[in-house]
């Protein structure tokens, strides 16, 4: 599964879920992800669950997709597959 | 806001939003969290935010609420207040 559109709350998002071996690995992808967004200042919604992170990209500002966010899904890729 | 009773999936979940400063501070604590879940081997669903985690705990094998999810949720609350 790769990136799909989903619109929560009225506004459009990138989401995307990522399948790991268990919790730890979850949590250690979601720290690598909440790195990163911290890093450019721009915040995704991360849900970790047992063996699986489910990521969201969205500027709230403009209540949908910018540019931006189709470039920190593609980072987000990056950093599970590196 | 305190814990309240969801369903998801058709499973009874107890559930609690937390309000952080901000995504650095959520992220702390949704390790703190996860760290918890790690050392007893039951696992939550975490959700998240820039200044926000949600919590979630229900116990998969049974469909629902056991005991030790009630028991987890107060320590949730410990790792937040303390």
């Amino acid at each position: 599964p790769d990136w799909e559109l989903v619109t929560l709350d009225g506004e459009e998002q990138l989401q995307r879920v990522f399948k790991l071996k268990n919790f730890a690995e979850a949590q250690a992808f979601t720290n690598k992800v909440g790195d990163l967004a911290e890093a450019e200042g721009h915040h995704p919604a991360i849900l970790l669950e047992f063996g699986k992170v489910t990521v969201r990209w969205w500027t709230h500002k403009i209540g949908g997709l910018h540019k931006n966010d189709f470039i920190m899904a593609a980072r987000t890729d990056q950093l599970f597959n590196g």
